[in-house]
């Protein structure tokens, strides 16, 4: 095989397995080439996949040795991504009766998803996370690509337990919006303990909901990797929740005038 | 720019903008290369992922033409990742009380996603699919890795209308198992008149759901381009859904023993 021909498949090949050690070993096999050439292959992969920012090529040697392509966006390309999206946000349609904002079109297409995935994959790059964890129902395709960028599982948490999640685990938390208090729940199967948990939402207004799935990492015995929205929206007063990263923020819903005033959340503060 | 530096780029953005054509100027631009340049580079791609079962670059001429890579694997791929799925189906811890199968394991991990969104997107891939269907809940995730895989946007039906969906559209069905009149509402801006819809779900068992959603479509003005479903479940008498596809086939749940006997799916039965 030329070595043209072997740097597409490979460049294919790795982009498709994400943060796994491959062995050299494979690449020997499926070219039935020498270990120094496919170390030529990658090296220039390694420094094509840089220049371009698509993410890193990690080779490590030894009897354990292999390599390994750790996706990952720049700041820069993250902070593109973000005002994407952001300028999707604006429009005045989003805005529903009651203030509420519609964003099921764009939570639900693949290439918005992608660009939040990889936002957030990039923001929890260094956490070492084991999981993700959300609420159903939109909280899932937010979960889901963030999961696929760092190639972990996702967990659904519910509201209430359903037949096909075996024992559940339910914590009580309190709405921070509306002071009530609430329940939600989640399989016992789903977490083994000591895993670190990245948990995701869509969308946060008193932080409530957050919390609780904070407080349902601990019962599960596990650790809170870090805790992000996609959208903060308008809140008054204080909120009980400290830590989060928001990627986009809400100030104001101004329903006279049909405009949303839309900017970059704190995510980006240290941009 | 060498060539080799070049294949590994284009491969790349290829593979991360499927179903898009791209004009040649892109990349003569990118690569400050000739036309004819690129498209030998283009003919290299072309065979690999030929050879590599990777999918199909296809190139139009004329001044409205370019390039456009269609992501697709073999009807061999598509069994072999459907026997991955059905041997984790297979396990005996997945039986829950009253006969349920717990999936949340297999429909949380972004590598089972992958290869279930690949079958489906193989499956209809002529098809000529605008949007991809679902009910919440664990159908989303099956939704958006079928959408992502062909690059079509996912709308989510609910069995009770949200706050945050707008203006709604509901339907009655009948549950083919319980015969139980039910009702689902999906968002009047979620579809636009006209489109052809694939319905997903996770699993059937009288096909009640299914029928629905299938009423949904036609009620927007919609068309339905295929109704498939990840697991058909056990079911006795005669199903109301005619024309459906299955991925896995579940025939017997045995409590008792705590065996399942799991097949492929109708999708299958051709090869």
């Amino acid at each position: 095989m030329k070595r043209s021909e072997r740097l597409v498949d490979l460049t294919n090949f790795l982009t498709e397995n994400p943060f796994e050690l491959l062995k050299l070993s494979t690449f020997t096999e499926r070219y039935e080439s020498s270990k120094s050439t496919i170390s030529e292959d990658l090296e220039i992969i390694r420094q094509v996949f840089k220049a371009r920012e698509i993410g890193e090529i990690k080779t490590y040697t030894g009897t354990a040795g292999g390599v390994e392509f750790i996706p990952d966006i720049s700041d820069k390309r993250s902070v593109e991504f973000a005002r994407d999206i952001q300028e999707l946000m604006g429009h005045q349609k989003r805005i529903l009766p009651g203030g509420y904002l519609y964003l099921s079109d764009i939570v639900g297409d693949p290439t918005n998803l992608k660009k939040i995935g990889r936002i957030l994959a990039h923001e929890f790059i260094d956490a070492r996370v084991d999981a993700v964890m959300t609420i159903a129902t939109k909280g899932i395709p937010i979960a889901q690509a963030t999961a696929e960028c760092l190639n972990v599982p996702f967990v659904v948490v519910r509201r209430d337990p359903k037949v096909t999640e075996g024992a559940t685990l339910a914590v009580n938390y309190m709405s921070g919006s509306s002071s009530k208090v609430e329940s939600m729940v989640l399989s016992k199967r789903a977490l083994l303990p000591g895993k670190r948990v990245l948990i995701v939402d869509d969308f946060m207004k008193g932080g409530g909901t957050l919390n609780g799935m904070r407080s349902l990492v601990y019962e599960m015995d596990c650790r809170v990797a870090g805790v992000s929205v996609f959208i903060e929206g308008p809140f008054h007063g204080e909120r009980p929740l400290v830590d989060y990263r928001s990627m986009l923020r809400v100030d104001n819903i101004d329903l006279a005038n049909h405009a949303i005033d839309v900017r970059l959340g704190n995510m980006f503060d240290r941009a």
